[in-house]
């Protein structure tokens, strides 16, 4: 999915990449609901998501306070846990804010 | 790929998403010839990408006058002018300030 986020920069960005351990463990399901859980929080503008060798999340933020207040949920803690563990191999963590847009 | 980038934020990142055309149409060449130039520009420290149903390019630099440095590359700008003719239905473009970051 591609989302045109429908506010004007400055806002903010989290880019989560990662490397998979083979096999789904519950991992897509789990996945789907870290999105569905996020997209349920004050401030979240969209997310875009692409994998092969490596995953990318992008998720949209109206503000870094929206970003903290997602990290905290406890259900979003525990998926972190377990994903460190089990799904990935790797993980990487990116707060950004969004300059400035343009595209098609 | 998965990159660890070598410098502590602040840095810069822009986020490319777009969704293909069906059909390579010289696209794949381009894209690595791409890849390849940025990394040649001043500034560049690192690429991540993947792609599914939509494709995520996040390409970090050391400061905005790298990234408006490589934008003008007239190479560049001619990639930009025939993807949008041929290749991509469409794509965007996200500049960011990387303000933190934390993983595995």
């Amino acid at each position: 999915m591609q989302n045109n986020i429908n506010v004007k920069p400055p806002y903010f960005a989290v880019i989560f990449t990662s490397v998979r351990n083979s096999g789904d463990e519950g991992y897509s399901k789990m996945a789907d609901r870290m999105v569905e859980l996020a997209s349920k929080q004050p401030g979240f503008l969209g997310v875009e998501s692409a994998r092969d060798k490596i995953g990318i999340t992008v998720s949209y933020w109206k503000d870094l306070d929206s970003i903290r207040k997602c990290k905290e949920n406890s259900e979003h803690k525990l998926a972190q846990k377990l994903g460190r563990e089990k799904w990935y191999k790797s993980f990487q963590v990116k707060i950004c804010r969004v300059e400035k847009e343009y595209g098609s």
